[in-house]
């Protein structure tokens, strides 16, 4: 009898748009909210199971009342109850509205921010960082996330004002690295002492006496800084990089997406590291 | 005399959100009107200038009453009311509804649509072409652009049903480069044998019977072919290419954002080329 009572004590069925279960997930999408509470949704069952994988479970599972059965659900879903979670169930027009999403996942789930201290960081664990400076598209920082874990980088270190990890977009778009990959996050006054107390090459695309991106001498642990969309680095932070490289630009434009432009740069880097 | 009687004659000021002009303006940043018109916008000086540097200019010309005076601002005032253009005067809140933007940038512009007819591509132009096959994402579309001009493409090819690359949100990602990359719309159907009616390396990003992406043996011209954001490539379209190559994956995911992948790709084979 003991699945059936843990059913009926944890599960929940919602189906009012004014539930206010309903208004809390739908708040989670402001970032104010996100910080009052220290929560975050993330959405889909791969994503979910990523998170389940790497010892992450959701406080919180939302599952859609038209979602087919799937193995990996079940496994979700058994996890989140054994470690004392809650299960709502809700349709899917509701599902819709709290991720933001016409076509919703089958299932949701709130998860508790992580702690984003800069001396959380083990510069040791990884080859690669990534660094990003006032970066403040959140779908390019979940792409920086997702091009970190390809290149099995330890992380993404955000320095100054930059969009917030754990909104709906950047975890969407991060793809789950959002899970894998470390997050810290510091202003340049924190950070430069941090990486100046050990090893660590700051490396930067950049225009001021660089050299060419292929067969600098890259060295591990390398962090790889890239700036805000549309200013770049400030004068200074380049400076203080060991390494400045600079990228072919054959066209009229005289700079890369910043998720791009750290993507080349990881990957050469990751092929020189590996040579 | 004749400058201000041009003046006269073409300048507008519009203060009425309910003008019909505004509403047609607005009207261009969904896909069905833009098709009806022919017409598509593209916002901000540098970008405008990029267009009249390469030969295009906008047939009416929206400008913020806030702007400030600038001397490539004046040049593109002149050169579209010497084209026989139309220019709008308007308040940064009506800008600002026309762009979708909070801030608006101080000037939009309304262009023709360009013939994307793919007999319209002369491949011998550039050593690269991106190919881009039910890309959806029209920032990822823009991005591609955008990374095309930075590696010296010639263009983007837009294989079976892509995002629309007129969209604001295209236009705005590519930086410009919508203006300085040719861009052709075919289907499978119509692209595989045009491709193979002359020289042309078909190479795409695979996890099938794929060798290394670095030191693979590129030839140019040489056309990339990057899949769709959720199903990546169908398997019949990855065969059919001449190469298929793999890059390193370290961490959980088994691929990259369609952007990224392309991009990393593209640097690649420039550098092959080059060697």
């Amino acid at each position: 009898m003991a699945p059936l009572m843990k059913q009926a004590r944890m599960r929940r069925t919602i189906t009012g748009f004014s539930n206010p279960t309903v208004k809390y997930l739908r708040s989670l999408r402001e970032k104010k909210h996100r910080k009052r509470e220290g929560k975050f949704l993330a959405e889909g069952l791969r994503l979910l199971t990523d998170a389940r994988e790497g010892g992450r479970l959701p406080e919180m599972l939302v599952m859609s009342a038209a979602r087919d059965p799937h193995p990996l659900l079940e496994a979700l879903e058994n996890a989140v109850e054994d470690a004392g979670g809650e299960i709502v169930e809700t349709p899917p027009e509701i599902l819709s509205k709290i991720t933001g999403k016409d076509n919703p996942q089958a299932v949701a789930g709130v998860f508790c921010e992580f702690d984003t201290s800069i001396d959380k960081i083990d510069r040791s664990r990884a080859p690669i960082w990534l660094v990003a400076q006032a970066l403040r598209d959140p779908g390019n920082l979940g792409t920086m996330l997702r091009t970190g874990d390809a290149v099995g980088a330890g992380g993404l270190i955000l320095i100054d004002d930059c969009a917030d990890p754990f909104s709906v977009e950047a975890v969407r778009a991060s793809m789950g690295a959002i899970f894998t990959q470390q997050i810290a996050q510091a202003s340049w006054e924190e950070f430069l002492p941090w990486l100046r107390s050990g090893a660590g090459q700051l490396v930067a695309a950049s225009l001021r006496d660089a050299r060419p991106y292929r067969q600098a001498p890259y060295v591990a642990p390398c962090f790889i800084l890239v700036g805000n969309e549309s200013r770049g680095l400030p004068e200074e932070y380049e400076m203080a990089c060991d390494l400045r490289v600079t990228m072919p630009m054959r066209g009229r434009a005289d700079s890369l997406n910043a998720a791009i432009a750290g993507a080349v740069l990881a990957y050469e880097v990751l092929a020189t590291l590996e040579a």
